[in-house]
């Protein structure tokens, strides 16, 4: 966390964070201690969807209506004249779903964005790898992508990282391997967290990967 | 900063940071107020190479040697036994000097990368742009690379950075126009600073941009 996140929640009347039912998340795990004691909780809980496929117009119906509902709880709050702060994993503007609010409220209300450390900044300090130097080109690919799209921006980069792993780690460990780069890939499970681990992928037995892993392919092939 | 760069600041003997002749910098301005009141300083001065062009192997051989020597200079401090901080501005293993010292002393020191946010992050939040979600791909350039080859990439990406502006801020803007994407680019001067500001490339008048400059392509096509 941030110094200046850390100032913006102790003087935040009013917390608000994404999360699933009957867990709070990461975020609030980590931010609470900085909570006032007096600070209004507010969580925005996913609907269950779990029935739906994502493609299907019922998902975004639903997660469009849930989004509007969410801003639309934190909004009651800053018309009240109360200060929200909103909760994010990693960076808020980088595949967060704080940015559902952020479109909807930020031209209503003032806004500040603090920037945040990145799961992939915490995932190769942790490793110690140089993720790019010099005229390096890093390309941050989604592991939800299809698959021969995903060998082919691979072959074309000199760092990759590769989110939302999960279960499509066969996937990417098929693009990995025929863009030439498996041998070069870092599989991180859930980084800087106390229960984190990290391997060459090439080494990991199991297809298994929990949603907190990405995949790295470091660049600076010509370090010394 | 992050609250565990401060920390790790507050008990550091020593507090290395690379530097110019006459400027500590920017990581030391912002950095400073933490240090211990009997911390150790010391800069490590790039030696000045105006004179000789970059790809010329007189300045390879220059940097390299500053790089050993100034990885020595913190090297006899580890073996006294005293506690070195490193200074980066932003992410220390993202396109930073930090990881020349890294790849000489990590394996000979016990070493921790405290991860920090990046510019690009600063960026993308100070000027409320969201950069990627869902299924964008999201590719970082440095500006310094080949015209043709970084039209190529900016038209094969949903979210671009373009990092090194400076100097080449002018054919940064003749390639964003080959592949169509000038009117969506966000120029950005020292984000985060109190002298920043941010503009449309577009409507930025002149070719002039100082080194802490970028430029963001916004993904997300599909935001409500
Ligand atoms: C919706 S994105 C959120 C990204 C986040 N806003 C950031 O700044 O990195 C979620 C994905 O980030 C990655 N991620 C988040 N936390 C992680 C962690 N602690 N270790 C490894 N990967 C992580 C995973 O790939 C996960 O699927
Ligand atoms: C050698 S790289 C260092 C990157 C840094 N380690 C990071 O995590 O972003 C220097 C480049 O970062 C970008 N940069 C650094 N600070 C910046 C700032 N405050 N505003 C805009 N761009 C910045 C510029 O493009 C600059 O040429």
């Amino acid at each position: 966390m941030t110094v200046k996140a850390v100032r913006a929640l102790e003087s935040a009347e009013v917390v608000a964070f994404f999360a699933k039912q009957g867990n709070p998340g990461n975020a609030h795990r980590t931010a609470f201690r900085h909570f006032r004691t007096d600070a209004v909780e507010l969580p925005l809980l996913y609907p269950v969807t779990t029935e739906i496929e994502k493609d299907h117009d019922d998902y975004k119906g639903a997660i469009q209506g849930f989004y509007e509902r969410s801003a639309e709880s934190v909004a009651a709050h800053l018309e009240a004249g109360r200060t929200v702060a909103v909760l994010s994993e990693g960076d808020p503007l980088f595949y967060g779903s704080y940015m559902h609010l952020h479109v909807r409220l930020a031209h209503r209300f003032p806004t500040e964005v603090i920037p945040g450390v990145t799961a992939m900044s915490g995932c190769w300090s942790q490793t110690g790898l140089p993720i790019t130097q010099g005229d390096d080109v890093l390309t941050v690919l989604p592991g939800t992508m299809e698959e021969a799209k995903l060998a082919r921006k691979l072959g074309e980069t000199e760092a990759a990282v590769i989110m939302k792993v999960g279960r499509n780690l066969p996937k990417i460990r098929r693009a990995l391997a025929a863009s030439g780069l498996l041998s070069r890939a870092v599989y991180v499970e859930r980084g800087t967290m106390a229960n984190t681990c990290s391997m060459p992928l090439s080494e990991k037995a199991d297809d298994t990967a929990p949603y907190f892993s990405l995949v790295l392919v470091p660049g600076w092939e010509a370090r010394p």
